[in-house]
């Protein structure tokens, strides 16, 4: 059942002994959203804690630190920022993907598996919603909670600089610094820390890049021994992605990655006007206009032509050529 | 004479016939100000023009490309984020640079050269300034007037990233989104491009990078050959300067420039508890805590032994070790 904010804020404060879930893999704004939420029923004298099925990385430890982890036996769920109870992990799937009571998410893939779901499409964090509702519970957003905000509104922005940050994004960003946010402090430790073995792949890459049709494409190839020799796996060269559209003057960027059963999944980004879906369309793949992706069970230098071929009439099409 | 954003917002509707001046090495900031004000000026209907004493880098494009240069004997001339003629470059200080009217700026180290100046040191960027003009001229912020403001902000903050981006920063970039300013793509064209050549450099850095002290100190050195090598020079290096901080577990990221005579300019850049300044100034130079420079006219080997020995020490006291 779809509830709103304001159904959502009187049901918590209805509850006691909160249990609030987050996603595995767990980002800024599962844990910014659990932990602010958190935060604020604790000011309202109530029992809650926050749990994840992953360890949670040591960068994020200034929303919990100074928080004792108080035993109960819960009995309210709440799961934040989470769209499917697979995304709660394997265990705590068994134990509670049956028995969520309220969902609070933005993803619009969510699969409405709680008794009730407040879900908000058009915000770019989930702790967009936890502050709307935060705002409703009559808490006064302090220091800490503003904190964990921040960094939901932040991480899934890319620090505002994607198109999902709105105006109503800013606005909220705007109260948070003014509720004491250490906005500065806490971007550089969201941006400005990359591990050493992602460098080493990322120098491998650049090493790697091929320039085709008049420096207008730039291919990134990166092969299970890039992944072993930079101390990487396949799932840590998601933020490669990007760097092959990077270079000035590119339209296509182009990235090959091999599967450990040496097949190779490529990811597509494009400039307007090229039509990144379309290309991977051509390639039984799909995605969006300007990222998109497909897979070719084929060797690298016959996957390599067949993806050029396809980038190059892309090119030539939207440049009118 | 100081005067603030109403008398600046007065004198502006009492000229015409104006001539807006940015600073050289153009940036998102002095040109967004620059090209806002002249559309405000435009809708008014006056006679104004931007002009800049380098070329406009061609991502910049979008401010300016509808319109018309007017062709006009300049009657009244505004400087827009230039804190000092010599910033003007050389022809234009020579013509300008005792004649300038109005100076709106936010940089504290501005030396007053104008006959008004309108400075707000607290303001991330000049545009969040022009911003305020732009209201007082009761001028409508249109989509192109936004998309020139909001560049300023965005581009001298780091995108919002920096501690400079204030809630009133955020409150106005939230004003022009609802304008209508496209900040997705304009991100995206301020800081998703990069030369190639940058990335060669960006790949010898990497591979160069040597870790200290139980990984907690990271030392980058660019020399004259790996600037060739890449096809960047020593200016262009300034974005390195970043990368050895960057490393997850670093405390100390230091970058050592050889300049054309051999000797070496050391950048540190830190995190706390260290104090960059200080190791800085143990080689008489100086700076931030968190960013500081100097400068050693010592060989490489010589320089790094003795760069290595402070960033030891201040590590060791700062951890208490």
């Amino acid at each position: 059942m779809h509830i709103d904010t304001n159904e959502a804020a009187s049901l918590l404060l209805q509850k006691d002994n909160i249990l609030i879930l987050t996603h595995k893999h767990p980002d800024g704004d599962t844990l910014g959203s659990g932990y602010a939420l958190c935060r604020a029923l604790l000011k309202l004298g109530k029992k809650a804690r926050v749990v994840c099925s992953d360890s949670i990385p040591k960068k994020y430890d200034y929303m919990f630190k100074d928080l004792e982890t108080l035993d109960f036996e819960p009995s309210f769920i709440v799961a934040v920022d989470v769209a499917d109870t697979k995304l709660l992990g394997e265990d705590f799937e068994k134990l509670y993907g049956g028995n969520v009571d309220l969902c609070i998410d933005h993803h619009g893939s969510n699969i409405m598996y709680a008794k009730k779901t407040c879900l908000c499409e058009d915000d770019a964090a989930a702790a967009e919603i936890i502050y709307r509702i935060v705002c409703k519970l009559d808490v006064q957003i302090d220091m800490d909670i503003a904190n964990c905000i921040y960094t939901g509104l932040s991480t899934d922005t890319g620090c505002f600089r994607y198109s999902n940050a709105t105006a109503n994004t800013h606005k909220i960003a705007a109260e948070l610094i003014e509720a004491g946010a250490k906005s500065g402090d806490i971007n550089c430790l969201m941006f400005e820390s990359k591990k050493l073995s992602h460098l080493k792949l990322l120098k491998l890459s650049i090493d790697g890049m091929q320039m085709h049709f008049n420096n207008r494409c730039a291919v990134v190839t990166l092969t299970q021994k890039m992944f072993e020799e930079s101390g990487t796996n396949e799932n840590e060269s998601e933020a490669i992605s990007a760097l092959a559209r990077q270079v000035e003057g590119v339209l296509v960027g182009a990235t090959m990655r091999e599967k450990s059963d040496g097949t190779y999944k490529i990811s597509v980004r494009t400039h307007a006007p090229v039509d990144a879906a379309e290309i991977c369309a051509n390639m039984n793949g799909g995605g969006h206009k300007r990222a998109a992706g497909c897979e070719l069970n084929l060797p690298l230098e016959q996957s390599k032509e067949v993806l050029l071929n396809h980038i190059e009439t892309a090119i030539k099409e939207a440049c009118g050529e």
